[in-house]
């Protein structure tokens, strides 16, 4: 399905879609922008619900098999410009539906919650870990970056496509999850009663690990609802980690114990 | 130690110091600026040289204890933005001898290198990395983005002054420490005879953990010089974990698997 050519960045499409650059916008349109090759390649193998493909005059992508409905938007490489964030855009923006804003029901699995995890970089690397690690979702709660911001996106390099990631409120979210066996575990500095992360052997109904604010640490009220709170030991005397970093040695360990469980089963 | 108030960006000293936020002028200068009041305490701590404790007008800081012969600099808030590279600096920067160029000699210990890393928020996590899993020192290849950039040194948290980070010709400084002993253990993607990295069993002597670009992975010259392969398995089905949590993940285990030794005897 192509559409006609746009040269101009003043064309009122292109106006619109640059305005999704903004957090707001995009979650009033419930659109964002996949840009460049790697990411427009990556909704589309996650078949994500896109909107638009905008492509580059005499950018060829090989690998592009454009899905029945999708418009393909042949753009003029100023246009390409103003709608990405990145210096050098490679020619290709996906114009893509937000996914559903309803968080999925507590239940059973392997969780990850963002309780305001404020830098972009930090909620895509942690989104990219998520998926890496085979976890069942990531739920942001309030304060957290937009994980559909270009820098977001980039940072979790394609896999806020394959896994679900929504907003919740984290502390209903993990009331409800406890109710069915889920055990909240909360990423915290040593001491104040929490034990060491590689001692946590959740149950088999599963975990939901929370991630604190890089400066604050997880919320009292988040706290409040997790079972245990795991701390990262640290020999060689640094204060902390940074929060994707932390959150990546819970998130492996806690989903090793579980496959190591079911190699001896 | 207190010189004169400097209220102009355009005097001498200042526009000298400005110009250190260019990695060549660093490296021509031998300093380097630590930004802000957390930087500026991990240096003091660590005992980093510190040439100069540039301070702004009106600002207190109530654990500033200087040492003997370090210049405090009174300044206005116009100098401290003209030095810094964030939008609301602190009131205070410390310029900072950079430490000695030669790297560390090769022997037993634990090491990070890496090879080719070019966000400096990548290097300066591992860095970060480092010096919590009580790593030795951090070797920084050919093509390494800068570790006492702004940026780096951000994203290290003061770690950079805790540990020795220099720069080295990673393949030669992999064969002398072979021949001490130190295994050369490269992080990759799976496949190619690569072991799953839960099952190193490094000896005595230590291992050195190489982490690669960001894009390339590790050099083959590198790779040459490394006596294992290890992979990190991804359940998920997500191709790749950035460099910084790549490298933490690894570090930690191999941290940890000699701290169990050191249990158990």
């Amino acid at each position: 399905m192509a559409a006609p050519r746009i040269d101009s960045p003043a064309n009122p499409r292109v106006k619109a879609w640059a305005r999704l650059r903004d957090a707001r916008e995009r979650r009033a349109a419930r659109l964002f922008l996949a840009e460049g090759e790697h990411l427009a390649q990556e909704a589309l193998l996650a078949r994500a619900p896109i909107e638009a493909l905008v492509v580059e005059d005499g950018r060829e992508f090989p690998w592009l098999r454009v899905p029945a409905g999708v418009e393909v938007v042949p753009a003029s490489e100023r246009v390409l410009k103003a709608l990405c964030e990145t210096p050098s855009p490679q020619g290709i923006v996906a114009v893509c539906r937000l996914p559903d804003a309803a968080a999925p029901a507590p239940g059973p699995g392997r969780w990850l919650l963002l309780d305001g995890v404020q830098d972009p970089g930090n909620v895509g690397s942690l989104v990219r870990t998520a998926h890496a690690a085979g976890l069942d979702g990531v739920l942001l709660g309030e304060g957290c970056a937009d994980a559909w911001s270009p820098k977001a996106l980039r940072a979790a390099q394609g896999s806020t496509f394959h896994l679900p990631v929504a907003t919740a409120g984290l502390a209903e979210w993990l009331a409800g999850a406890g109710a069915s066996g889920v055990e909240g575990l909360a990423t915290v500095a040593a001491g104040d009663g929490a034990i060491d992360y590689r001692e946590a052997r959740p149950g088999a109904a599963g975990w939901a690990v929370v991630v604190g604010s890089e400066a604050r640490g997880v919320s009292d009220a988040v706290l409040g609802a997790c079972v245990r709170r795991l701390h990262i030991p640290l020999p060689g005397g640094a204060e902390s980690l940074g929060a994707a970093v932390a959150g990546a040695l819970v998130v492996f360990r806690l989903a090793e114990a579980r496959d190591g469980d079911r190699g001896r089963s």
